[in-house]
């Protein structure tokens, strides 16, 4: 059999992400009329070593909606083992017996790659490292977009926060870079910048994008505003002013009306609660398009397809 | 879609009490003939900030005998999230996508009427702080109470231990404050004595009680004696004679011959296990029931009853 | 019911092991084709008070490949209560009421056989501290030298690393002494050498064994090379030439052609990477065998055999 780990944005074609995003359609509606898939016989194992309880339930939701089973840890870095210094592709090995795809979140860069090197299961890497990637949520933040705008062509797009160690933003510029027209904008604090691999890739794939320190001229122009998690303390430090990167009610009426703001969520400070209730704000029905999508890539990794 | 949180014991009337107990009942028989039932496409979330693997075993069990299926935290609140100021509310409208129902253990007195302020679907209160309720647990114990002995009305209920933090008294006592000729015994050391609002719901109700820090003729003639944990430490800084609130061989002789100890487990020292052989002792019998009452309860929010 | 625990290896007699591998290898059959078993009914939970996620998937992965359902704890002994002091004793007696059988893993030798005293439902040992038994790992050991040797009456077997602490080196020693003309060799530094009562239970039924401190002279002879885990930090202490106990492929050049080398996993640096594509390397067939066998060894729970 030819095993497919999802490990990279990169890696998706756009005939096949729009093929994902139709059989997420068809998941949505079978979902809303109750309606059951016939995978009864598939085991999913979540193996995270860094805990994400969020993460977790949405892909083991997604595999009881098809039918499936689950095994799952919440913190396999600490709890896994009597020894300490066990070879993450030991543990890929031994599980491969157990279930029928592997759902990993790993401490390290690269994590995920290495697990699939030796994996006779799918692995579906769903965050590794800081600097890594975190491929299914890029995939659930397009499709959002697309279900949202109606298209991806064209669209302006702002990410704003903590973009250096963003694997989210990282992951979702790559799969915007596969589109046409788009324009990016990078709004961060110098020190936390977009790195200089993703403007490469941006560069190389003719994608025109601008990077800033502030909102001013930018958050009117754009149909997406990407929010990420910012560190208060690493900004604190830095002497940056916090206020520049949060987004409130009055960041709003500068918004375009058809504008969009996406959240990966979990939020801290940086989106106010007062701006949930703007129809703009698309962070929770974001999250709830992770179940669909969720479901349709596993269903189509178990189909083979 | 009319949702039904389950908050505090005070929300049941006793004609819907008894609905509940005759549910359960009904879910006792079920369970012994091997019987299933028909939720297959239910996924129950449990969402304990505090750890407890009995409460959560006891609904997942329950939700399991159902057909249904189950996502599970051990500990969300070490786990859960990268970021220490998440905010429950988010937290509960994203866990929204990926379940029917909520069984949530929340740390903060309050939690559970919070997470309701905002969820699609039922949140079950597996307790929330250390003074607010845990009204399953109340609803078995008063199932339990029932069972035993054919009748709430008119029964003498001692309970024993720390009640000022305990949570399980405190919500039982609200329960057995809607049925008639109840009287109340509080037996417990000043400092940890049954707090003033409970008090006054006994007064308001026109329940009899009365507060005491000894077993002395109090034990002789009490129906059941409702034992609870108590804190060694706290008690021996008061320097308090931890022995008086201890269950042992000696008080059985003194209890009438068709009481009933109750606990609402784990037990520490406050019972020696010389008592559990007692056919007085019903808190292993209490346990079992807690299976059934929440099969009865679930079922009951799936039906929209 | 006649309730049967599986608390120590000892317990089973060769016909009852052979049926066990019967059943195995019809299990192996029916994960092969995608077969389902008909156990829906029946809920496994899994008591972990020292975590092992490999031991714990394999469990709950045969338990979902029969049918079943499953409750879980990754870690019981720190989440698990309230109070520090709670008896293991209480815990299984409210625990047998929401689950068909117990998989037990607990940190003080004996535990099980304490669980099992007052358990209304199967206790499976999974592991009782570090001089304790494991003995369903043993099973699946004795299986794999079966499946790789067509037999196990006359083989060599040499168990190398720490032997004192070695639960699963004990509870295959125990199995291996059922059957006939095998001799058997315990490599290890004399201080961590094999415990007097396994020496003294081979003496009984006239098992031939050899310790030693040197793979010298052995290696060439054996069958059966069983690999564990030897603790660095205590070895380099004692000022022990770590090396003698490692397995390298100029080990593999010395060992015989049709030998084969097992490990409980999982491992740490006794045994190079190296030598996993050697044909001799069981290891990971090994853990593959123990979903078969705990699929067969719950099935004969179940049916009451």
């Amino acid at each position: 059999m030819n095993i497919k780990h999802i490990i990279e944005s990169q890696q998706f074609k756009v005939p096949r992400i729009m093929e994902l995003f139709e059989r997420t359609n068809a998941m949505k509606k079978i979902v809303a009329r109750g309606g059951t898939l016939d995978y009864q016989s598939k085991i999913l194992a979540t193996l995270f070593y860094s805990p994400s309880t969020r993460t977790r339930f949405s892909f083991e939701s997604a595999m009881y909606r098809l039918g499936g089973k689950v095994l799952s840890t919440e913190n396999a870095r600490e709890f896994s083992s009597e020894i300490k210094d066990e070879r993450l592709e030991d543990t890929i090995r031994i599980i491969n017996n157990y279930c029928d795809v592997i759902v990993l979140r790993h401490h390290e860069t690269g994590g995920a790659r290495r697990a699939a090197s030796v994996s006779n299961v799918p692995i579906i890497n769903a965050g590794d490292g800081s600097g890594g990637q975190h491929p299914t949520q890029a995939l659930l933040d397009l499709y959002t977009i697309h279900q949202e705008c109606h298209t991806i062509d064209g669209l302006s797009v702002a990410f704003i926060g903590a973009l250096d160690n963003g694997r989210t933003a990282r992951s979702l510029a790559y799969l915007l870079s596969k589109f046409d027209r788009v324009k990016l904008y990078f709004i961060a604090p110098k020190e936390l910048q977009m790195k200089q691999d993703i403007l490469d890739h941006l560069d190389e794939h003719e994608i025109s994008y601008e990077l800033t320190n502030t909102t001013k001229n930018i958050i009117e122009k754009v149909d997406i505003l990407y929010v990420t998690r910012i560190d208060r303390e690493r900004l604190q430090k830095k002497n940056v002013n916090l206020e520049e990167y949060n987004i409130t009610p009055s960041i709003l009426k500068r918004l375009k009306k058809n504008a969009r703001i996406l959240h990966p969520l979990p939020r801290s400070v940086e989106i106010s609660s007062e701006v949930d209730s703007d129809p703009r704000a698309a962070y929770f029905r974001q999250a709830e398009n992770g179940l669909y999508l969720r479901m349709a890539l596993l269903s189509m990794l178990f189909d083979g397809e």
